[in-house]
Formats: C-alpha cells, sequence, structure tokens
C-alpha cells in the first residue's frame, strides 16, 4: 500500500498510483457489504467525527455507515444549533473537536478551501466530503470506482459531463481524477454553466448535448440545483430540459455499452428522464453503493497511515 | 417459529399465529432489558436505517435502543436536511438508501400506504412506523403485549378505544389486531371523530362514554391532536375533556381490574386527569417499556426470516 | 472509591473527598483518550441517553465520545421535534424515557432545578449537563482538573473569574467547588454582571481587572453571551471589551505561570484577544480535551454505583 498522506483533500492531489490503491482498497472492502455480517473490527477504537457545515444526510449516512461497518465510532457534528450557531470561527469548532480526539474529520463546508484549513492546523486526519465549488473527492473515486468495475480499467475511456460544471465540485472532482487516470473528458452545458477557462483543465467543451455524447463511454449528468433554476443561469427549467435532458431518444445515438451516472439527487424529468434514470444503462444505485466502499477505504487508509507515523 | 414475511406493514396483514409469534418474541426479547448488560449479538454486523419523514423521537428512540440492544448498527436518517428537501421522491430517497446495504428500514411518512410502497420496490425488510391515517403495528403490537402480560391472555377481552378513532392510525392497528386475536373492541367518541362506517371493521360504536367504558376489560385513551383542538372537530378543548376526558370519578364506574391506556403523549387534563394517568391503573409507563421489546423483537423477526431466505 | 450517589446535579453537593475521587477517576480515563485503542469494555449493555432541551453540540459531543468509548449505547434524545414540542412536559417526557431502561440521563434545560426534578423522580442516574444560571459540574470538574493537572495541586490557590458571573452556570458551580477544594476565588466584572449577594458564596468581588488578576494563579474568563450585549447590561461590546478584555499587555502584569481559562465558545477579542486564546498561558483546549475524560469518569461512577445498589 503507497498511502502516505494524513488527509483526503483533493483529487487534484492525487496521483494514479494513489488513486489505484484507493479504488484496489475500496474493492476489498466492498467485500464486506455483501456478508451476512457486514462488520469488521479494523478501526475498533477510532473515532470519526461528521462535521457538516452543509445538510447532506446522504453523504453524512454514507460516512456513518462506513464507519459503523469498521467499527468505529461514529460522532454527527452539525453546524446548527452547536457553537458555529454562536460565532464560533470554523477553526476554533475544529480545534476544539480535535481535543476530543478523534482520529478523523469528514468535513463538508460552503467555503472553498475549508478542509484544507483545518488540515492545516489538526493534527487528526480531515476528508473533504465537499467544499463550495471546490472538489468532492469521495464522489469522484466512487464514480471512477464504479466505471473500473463496470469496464475492467480506466485509462483511454472517453467521459461526457453534461450540465452545470461551473459550480459542481463532483465536476471538478472527477475531471482531476479522470485525467490523472488517462482518460478523455467533454464537457457539455449551455454556456453560462461552463466556465470560462474549461479548456486549462484539460477538458474539451461541447455547447451540443448530441454532439459531445455520440462517443462517449460514460455521460456524467449533473444535478441542475435548484439556485440555478432561477438564477438567469438557464432561460426556464423546461427550456434545459429540452436541450440539456437526457432521453430515451438520444440514449439511442450513444455507444451501445454507454454508462450512465448522476451525482444525486436526480431531478427527474429534467437532467434525466425517468426511463434513463432506471433504465438498463443506468449505473446511479451503483455509484450509491461503491460510495460507502470507497469511504471505508478513506477512513481505513487514513488511519493506518496515522497508526503507522 | 412461524414468521415468513419480509416487512412488518400492516396488524391487517397478520394472522393470530403470527401474532402469537411476535409476542412471545417480544416476551423473550424484555428479559434482555431487565438485565445488567443489556445486549446481545443477535444482530452484529446488520444495519437498521431510521427513515423518518415525521418528527417522532419517542418511536425512534425505541427503535433505535431495540436495534442497539441487538447490537445492529442503526443509522437516523431525518427527512429534514436531506435530499427529500431537495425535491427527491420518498421511493429515490429509499432506493438511495437501500443501496448502503441496509438489512431494515423502518419508515414513518405522513402518506398512508408510503411504507407498503417501499416494501414493494426494496428487496431488505420494510417497517411501518405509523403512516398518515392508516396503520403504526408497532403500537398495536406493544399495546398487545401489554394487555396479555397484566390480563395473561387476549382472547375474550373486551376494550373500548375512546377519542379522535377516525385520524388515528393507533386506533386501526389495534381494532384490526385485536379483531384478529378475538377481543371485542368497542369505539367512543364524538360523531366527527368516529369514522363513518366504522361498524364495517367490526366494532360497536358508543356515543356515551360511560356506556362504553361500563364493561371494559381495557381503556384506551386516544391522545386528542393539537391540529384537532382547531378544526371545528369539537366544540373546544374543554367541552371535550368535560365529556370524553377520564377522571377518577368516571373511572370508579369501571370494572374493578380495568387497564387505562395511551399511546402517549398525553395530553394530562384533556384525555386524562392526572390522577388516572399516573393512578394504579395506568399501564401507560408498561407500553413504552414493551415498546422496545416488541421491536427487537420485530428486527429480530425481519433479520432472521431474510438470513434464512 | 467512595462514590455512592445516585445522581450528579451540582458541585455544592459534592465534598472533597468525592470531588478527589472524581477527579483521580478521570485522570485513569484520561489515559484510555490516549490510546491507539480508545476503547474499553467498562460500560457494554449499559444506554446512555443525552436529553437536551438547549442546543449545544458541544457538551453532547463530550458526552457521547465519552460514553462510546466505554461502550455504552449512547442515545441522543432532542427536545426539538419530539414529543416535548407536542406539549408534553419535561416529567413525562423523561419518565417515558425512563420506561425504556436507560442507566443514565443526562440532561440540559434551561431550567434550574430540572435535573433535580428528574432525579428525584426517575430511579436511573442522572446527570446535569447544564441547568439555567444554576450549575454545571461537569464543566467544574473539568475546570478543576485542569488546573490540579497544570499545578500539581488545588489548595491554596488562587483563582480569579472575570465576566458575566451572575447569569453563568460554569461560574456558580466552579466557585462552589473550588471552595470546596480550598481555593481562594475572586470574581469580577461590572457591577450588571456580578450578583447582588455574592459575597455570600464566599468569593472576594472585584470591579477593576488588574487588580482582580494581578495576585491569580488561574484566571477564568467568562463567555459573554450574546443576549446580554443587547440587554442593557454593558454600555456596548467594544467598551466590555476594553474595560474587561484580557490581553498580552494586561496578561504581563499578572503572574509567571498564570493559567488562562475559557468554558468556551470564545468570542475572539471580546473576552480574549486572539494572542491570549491561543498564548502560551491558555489552557482552553486542555479544558475541552479533560471534559472527555471528567464525563468518561462520571459515566462510570454512577453507572457503577447503581449497578452495586
Amino acid at each position: 500500500m503507497a498511502w502516505k498522506r494524513k488527509d483526503l483533500l483533493s483529487m487534484q492531489d492525487l496521483d494514479a498510483a494513489e488513486i489505484g490503491d484507493l479504488l484496489d482498497t475500496a474493492e476489498t472492502m466492498k467485500e464486506i457489504a455483501g456478508r451476512e455480517i457486514k462488520k469488521v473490527p479494523t478501526l475498533r477504537g477510532k473515532t470519526v467525527v461528521n462535521l457538516f457545515y452543509e445538510a447532506s444526510t446522504r453523504t453524512r449516512t454514507s460516512f456513518e455507515i462506513a464507519g459503523k461497518w469498521l467499527s468505529a465510532d461514529v460522532i454527527n457534528f452539525s453546524a446548527s444549533g452547536s457553537s458555529a450557531e454562536k460565532g464560533e470561527s470554523l477553526l476554533d469548532t475544529a480545534k476544539n473537536i480535535e481535543a476530543m480526539s478523534p482520529d478523523v474529520v469528514v468535513v463538508r463546508h460552503k467555503a472553498s478551501g475549508a478542509p484544507a484549513l483545518l488540515a492545516r492546523h489538526l493534527n487528526c486526519a480531515v476528508v473533504n466530503a465537499g467544499d463550495g465549488a471546490h472538489e468532492h473527492p469521495t464522489q469522484a473515486l466512487l464514480d471512477l470506482l464504479t466505471i473500473r468495475e463496470k469496464k475492467g480499467h480506466l485509462d483511454g475511456l472517453h467521459v461526457t459531463i453534461v450540465g452545470d460544471v461551473a459550480h459542481s465540485r463532483v465536476a471538478r472532482s472527477n475531471i482531476q481524477g479522470m485525467k490523472t487516470m488517462g482518460m478523455t473528458v467533454t464537457v457539455a452545458g449551455p454556456p453560462t454553466l461552463i466556465p470560462a477557462a474549461c479548456e486549462n483543465l484539460g477538458v474539451v467543451v461541447s455547447h451540443r448535448l448530441e454532439e459531445a455524447i455520440a462517443h462517449a463511454d460514460v455521460i456524467m449528468m449533473l444535478r441542475l440545483q435548484h439556485e440555478r433554476m432561477q438564477g438567469g443561469f438557464i432561460p426556464s427549467v423546461r427550456e434545459y430540459s429540452r436541450v440539456w435532458g437526457l432521453t430515451v431518444a438520444r440514449l439511442q445515438q450513444c455507444r451501445p455499452e454507454v454508462l450512465i451516472m448522476h451525482p444525486g439527487p436526480v431531478n427527474r424529468g429534467v437532467e434525466l428522464s425517468p426511463e434513463v434514470a432506471d433504465g438498463p444503462y443506468s449505473v446511479i444505485l451503483d455509484q450509491v453503493k461503491n460510495g460507502v466502499a470507497v469511504r471505508m477505504a478513506v477512513l481505513y487508509l487514513l488511519t493506518g497511515s496515522k497508526a503507522a507515523a
């Protein structure tokens, strides 16, 4: 195992060997989820704190299950009702939590860079569970695991990411990880939702959905956030859906073995028609299942590396 | 053990042998709650998700304690702050949770039939923890357990249920279970709070409290919900209490060994005078204690049946 | 071990031997927090319920970690979303919780005396985690543990408590405990925030900060609550900070080995300048760390005493 990092902050940090290690470890962990007894003593006596400044029951639950299956003590520390509401700074809150001797702090925060700030100041491991429009590395890892599982490999695959790339930490983390793993990435969406200097990330930009998805091995549809629906970014949800939504008709123009992915929750009838979301090419629920495995791997590697330190 | 069901959705589904099995198993479980060490390894490595769309700390806590005493991993997934708030459908949320491989999903929802919908679509066990005005089967089971404990048997007993029967899932589940167990049920309350075709359920309807409770072995007082207090259903809370509240004076006209039950939380001075709620005939706290035992039995039987499948 | 109490309600109740026992036990517990595997089976099969009527993620988390490291089942029962919101009384809620057979109920409530009320009516152990402006005994215990650790002893030390003594349960619990342990206590603050008959508690009152802290071995700065900032208690936050805030300049007039304490969360720039809060004399994070150890000791002693009873 080549894992040597104290923290998991971004996909940009990781090289191909590290990503490979994480995915291999996640595969081992996934085997546990299939057992009759979903429990191993690996992290017994370790404490994981979920420090969530943005509501996210789904990601929080995924980390909580991951920790519990590894026998860690998992503490949910939500910012609402906490000292954060009394005006305490993120760093003070985090230092107070650290004083309670957790092994891992999993943090979600609306500010890009918040997990990196904590990682610099805390001795325990810090996992970025989503920071602003910056990164969401465990999401990218679970996406890569899903693709590798279904396709047998990553390098050389062509992925098209569709939608609100500009505001998406999921897109940003995936682009970083996919480029590192030798994949070709196209992003597609209305110009208002594609970052200005997007080509600098090494991706191809397309403003026509049909063209963007025609040769893709994987199509990753992004969620259109509600705040974007009325922000002047798109003419209307209906128009967005008509131009950028993935329907059965459009899917028929794609490669025969294409994978349809979505980070959830899906706006049915907006990004994806229900038939596509529930159809044979969709791997959306595989992504969720792999999320637990990836988070088990992350918790395991970060506490192991600390134990060895 | 005759238990063969994947889910526990309603008392209407269950025959007398199944209810008997559940109560016998709950009695065994109750012994654990009396021990110095309240913990058995039975559900080690099993995961129980509490998916509550309506706030209910009490029922949720009862399921959480039940799961933990059996060594299950228990995850609380409250709908507030979750994807449900981002517009995700119940079914999509549940399928996402299922993808995280729980063994049991315990669901409370304001819509009648929501647990049944999930049960059809999920492979894991589903427990109805209250769905709209439909059913709340674990409440009925804990009530039956309490009556059987105190009276030694169920068949032939006369139960009177008083209050807002029309909107009560507690009443509906109890009526179903009690009829199955050979009990006689009278319902009593103002005409606005008694369902129109109530006799179809096999119960006697009474519109006078004194008459309804005179020969009862068990009196079950229902909670008058706050929304009913100002909904035009009753002239006033004071009037309701005067006509339908159980007082010491009224209790003296009842059978000597009558049991007073209430699903909680009690509106003291409305349904029950404080003297009655805390008096020697009240078994309200026995009901709560038996709730944990019943939920342990349900979790045990549902995961066992799945393990065997 | 001399511990014989069912509950921990206040520092006023405890004699020096009991406080000594608690601190000795906490020291033993603290050793666990330093281990690779932070887990002992001591409270396996015991159930701890955190019943918090006031939001306090920090104290709740400290108790939760303490319980989990001792292998107890820990249940968080927050009053919001619970029966309490349906108008149920504190006592009814607590009796319902007790019916679920917890070993310890940890209660925080805005009403002084609420934990004492519960303790009289419940058979299980009750811990006061803060009741109104009355007491917060585990906070005082963690403060005493921190002082004893740093100074080697307690008796004869001089402590100055600065700020809103009138509304502070932290101050009240500390004064009681410190007097019992043979310490000298000075309180200092604007007259509006010092209780009228404060001398009755056996403390010296000072209305000048410089004078109050000059000879102190320990300076405990209290948090200025937001509601006090606009309540007419002080002319302005800026004025308060100028007169009562602890700065580096003021610190230089203190004893060379002085300890700076604060119960948290700190209003940086109000009670404490950031340099002082993070400086070499500050033991604020030691206090937090010791909080977990003290709560482990409390849970251990209370369940042990019950087991023996």
